[in-house]
C-alpha cells in the first residue's frame, strides 16, 4: 500500500516515518548515534515527514513495546542495530513478539552466510550465526553485502512498515543505498523530490560565511543550510521539484552567486574533498606530488593515499619524525636544524626542496610543526606550524600557521593537512591563470 | 521526594530516568546528538536506571506530547535543546503546556541576562531574550554560567522531575557538573557506584570471542558485554558496589579468567589502542620503529604519530607508493618487482629488511598489497595483503592476509595497519619470554 510521507502531503494516510536505534552501548554512553544522523539526511533528502525518534537497549520486553507504541502513531519505522549474533542482539524477534508473529528459518540465507565465512575452518553447524536467518514468514529480505546480518522490510500491520538495519554503519550505508533507498522512494513519497547540492568551502569560518548569506539563508525554496567541520565549511542547497532536472534548475542562480561572491573558498561540491580535489588539478597538469612529514606523521600522505587512484599523481613521502632522519634521508644540515630548531621556515623550506629533488617530483609540501599535547614553548607554542611548497621553475611559498594550543593533537593535525591540500590548491589555479 | 533509580535498585516508587533531545536539525540530520552520548555517560556514571531516550523538532504540540507519555512511565526526564530566546525555542513552555501550568517572569533573572549583555548597547526592553526568563511558579533555576539560557528542575507531579538544559554542549556540561549532578545524585541516586573496567582484544571476531564466554554474557553483577569496531574488539566488565575498590574486587575474578584464557587475544585495557601498547612495549626495550608503506599509504605512520610521545620510538617512514620510490630509497632491484610484482612475499621482505637499515632502527614493518577498488586481478586481489616485519638478530616474520573484496579501501588499509600493529606487539610478547 502506497501512503505518501512527504512533508507538505494532503494524503489523509499519511502519519511520518520514526527512527529506532537499538543498542545498550547508546544508553551506557559508549558511542555516538551516527547512524540516526545519516538516516535522518537521507530522509530528509527523500522529504519525508520525519518528526520522531526514540533509543531502547538490548532489552526484548522494551523493543516490542516501543514498537508497538510506534506502529500506533507512524506508517514507517527504521531500525539499526540488534541484528548481530550474540544473545543481546534481540531486534528480529522482539519485533516479531510485538505484533505475535513467528520466526522461520531461510536456508538460502544460511547457505549465503557459510558461504561469506568459507576462509574459516569453524564448524558451522551449531553456530550462534544461525539466528541471523530467521524472519517473519511473509518479510522481504534487505541483502547484507558487507556483512553476514541481512535485514527486512515487514508490514505487519495494515499501514505499518518495518525495515531493519544492523548497528555497523558501513553495512547500513550499503543496504539503504542498495535496497532501502527505491523501496522507501516508491511506496512513501509523492512524486516530488528534494534534489541537495553542497558547495564545499576551505579558508572561511562558518559565521564568517553566514554572516555574509544572511539573505540566501532566509529562502524557502531552496532552502540553503550551513554546516561546519573542522576546516572545513559546507553550505547545502536543497530544492523540491517534480524532476530531478527541475530541481537543478531551482539551485542553479543561488549556486552561481555563491560562486561568484566566493570563488576563492570554494573548492569542490557534495562528495569532494581538499585530497580528491588536489588529485584532480594535478592530473590536469599531468603532474606529480611527494611529501617530507615531520609533525604530521604521515597523516598528509594517508589523507591523499584515501583516494582511489592517487597512485596517479603521489609518488611517495619521508616521514622524517626524528631530526637523525631529517639529516640523513633528507639532507638537512645538522647546523641549520641546531641554528633554528627543526620547527622553523629554514628547515621546512630545504625539506621541501629536498624531498622533491630526491623523489623526483613536480610539487613537494613539507611541513614541521608542534602538535602537541608537549613539546611548546614561549616562541615556538604547540599549535605552530612551518609549511613549505617548492614546485616546478624554482617556486617556493612558506606559510607559518598557529593553530592554538587550545586544540588537541589530532585537531591540529587535521588542520594542517588542510591548509597544505588548500594552499597548493590555490598555487596551481594562480599558475593557471 | 526521594526515588532511588539505581539499576538494580528494589525501590517500588522507582521507574528509571529518560533523555528528551529537542531541536529539528536532529530530525534534519543537520547533527549529531552527542548531547545524548554525554548525559548517557554521566547518568551511568551514576548508576541509574537509564532505559530509554527520545527525539522531537521544534513542535509545541509534539513536545508537550513526549513529555506527557514519559511521565507517566518514568520518575525522572533530561531535556536539550530549545531554551534559548528564538521562536523555534519552545521547550519550557509546551513542558508547562503538558500540565497545565503557567509561566512568570522572574525579575532577577532578567536582571541577569541584561547584566551578561552588558556590553552590547542595545536596548533590550522588547528584546526576544526576555523569554528566557518565564518560568512555572514552583520551579528551581539551574544558573547557566556559559549562556544567557537557565535551566528548571521542574517537578510538576508526584514523582515525576524534569531538568531542562540548553543544546549548546559547552552550556549543558557546564550547567550539569555546576548544578544538576549533585542534585540528581542526592535525589535519585542510592549510594553505590557503578564502575567498569574494558578489556581489549585483537586477532578474535566478537562472535568466535562471545560463543566462548556465553556464560559470563549471563553474569548480573558484573556485567560483560561485548562491543566491536573494525579489527577491534571489546569487553566491558560493569559491577556495582559501594565503593571503587569493592567494584574493582567484584571485577577482578572476571578479569583474571579472561586474562587467562585469552592473553594471546588481550592486548589492553579502557583507552589502551594498538598503536599506545605497542610504542608502550618498544619504550620498555628501548627499541625503536620505522616504516615502509606502500598500500597504507601513510595511515600506519599516522596510527603511531597519533599518539603523543611516540617520538620516543618512531624514527620515521618510507611512504614508497610508487614502484619508482621503492627501487630508489629502498633500493628494492628492478628484476625483483618485474619477476614477483610489487604486492608479493619477496618485495615486502625486502622493504622491511632495506628500510631497517638505511633508517637505523631496532625494528622495521614494511607493507604491500591492493586497497581497491582497482587494481586486483584473479591471483592478487583487492584485499590481498603482504607484511613483513625485520628485527634485531636477522628477525624476519612473513605475514600474508586477504581482507576480502568486499570491504573498501579505507577498511581495508585499516585492517591492514591493525594486523601491523598487533604483529610486532606478538612477537616482542614472544620474545621477550
Amino acid at each position: 500500500m502506497k501512503v505518501n510521507l512527504n512533508n507538505q502531503s494532503n494524503d489523509p494516510q499519511s502519519k511520518g516515518v520514526e527512527i529506532l536505534s537499538i543498542g545498550s552501548e547508546l544508553l551506557l554512553g559508549n558511542i555516538v548515534n551516527t547512524n540516526a544522523q545519516w538516516i535522518s539526511e537521507e530522509l530528509c533528502s527523500l522529504g519525508l515527514n520525519h518528526f520522531r525518534q526514540s533509543t531502547v537497549g538490548d532489552n526484548s520486553k522494551r523493543i516490542s513495546t516501543v514498537v508497538k507504541e510506534i506502529s500506533l502513531r507512524s506508517n514507517l519505522l527504521i531500525t539499526t542495530g540488534g541484528l548481530g549474533p550474540t544473545p543481546d542482539d534481540l531486534t528480529t524477534e522482539s519485533i516479531a513478539k510485538s505484533f505475535n508473529a513467528s520466526l522461520y528459518k531461510r536456508q538460502y540465507l544460511w547457505d549465503e552466510i557459510k558461504q561469506k565465512l568459507s576462509y574459516s575452518n569453524e564448524n558451522l553447524d551449531n553456530s550462534i550465526l544461525k539466528k541471523q536467518c530467521f524472519f517473519p514468514n511473509n518479510a522481504q529480505i534487505i541483502n547484507n553485502p558487507r556483512g553476514t546480518a541481512p535485514g527486512m522490510i515487514w508490514e505487519p500491520i495494515k499501514g505499518f512498515t518495518i525495515l531493519t538495519f544492523p548497528g555497523v554503519p558501513s553495512e547500513l550505508k550499503t543496504m539503504w543505498q542498495e535496497t532501502a533507498f527505491e523501496y522507501i522512494k516508491k511506496n512513501f513519497s509523492d512524486d516530488h523530490i528534494f534534489f541537495s547540492n553542497t558547495l564545499k568551502f576551505a579558508g572561511i569560518s562558518e559565521s564568517a560565511l553566514s554572516e555574509k548569506i544572511t539573505n540566501l539563508l532566509k529562502l524557502k525554496n531552496p532552502t540553503v543550510a550551513p554546516y561546519a567541520n573542522l576546516g572545513e565549511v559546507k553550505l547545502r542547497i536543497t530544492a523540491k521539484a517534480k524532476t530531478k532536472l527541475k530541481a537543478k534548475n531551482i539551485i542553479k542562480p543561488i549556486k552561481e552567486e555563491l560562486q561568484k561572491g566566493f570563488s576563492k573558498f570554494i573548492f569542490g561540491e557534495n562528495e569532494d574533498n581538499l585530497s580528491s580535489i588536489l588529485i584532480k588539478e594535478l592530473l590536469k597538469r599531468k603532474q606529480s606530488l611527494v611529501f617530507a612529514e615531520s609533525c604530521t606523521g604521515g597523516l598528509l600522505s594517508s589523507s591523499i593515499t584515501s583516494i582511489a587512484g592517487s597512485s596517479k599523481v603521489f609518488k611517495g613521502s619521508i616521514i622524517s619524525y626524528s631530526d637523525e632522519i631529517k639529516k640523513s634521508l633528507l639532507n638537512i644540515p645538522g647546523e641549520l636544524i641546531k641554528k633554528n630548531g627543526a620547527v622553523s621556515k629554514e628547515v621546512a623550506e630545504i625539506m621541501a626542496i629536498n624531498v622533491r629533488k630526491k623523489l623526483n617530483s613536480d610539487w613537494a609540501i613539507s611541513i614541521s610543526g608542534i602538535a602537541g599535547p608537549n613539546g611548546g614553548s614561549k616562541y615556538k607554542p604547540v599549535g605552530l606550524v612551518y609549511i613549505s611548497i617548492s614546485g616546478p621553475n624554482d617556486h617556493i611559498t612558506n606559510i607559518k600557521k598557529n593553530f592554538g594550543s587550545t586544540r588537541n593533537r589530532l585537531e591540529i593535525q587535521t588542520l594542517s593537512v588542510n591548509e597544505c591540500l588548500n594552499s597548493l590548491r590555490l598555487i596551481l589555479l594562480s599558475n593557471s591563470k
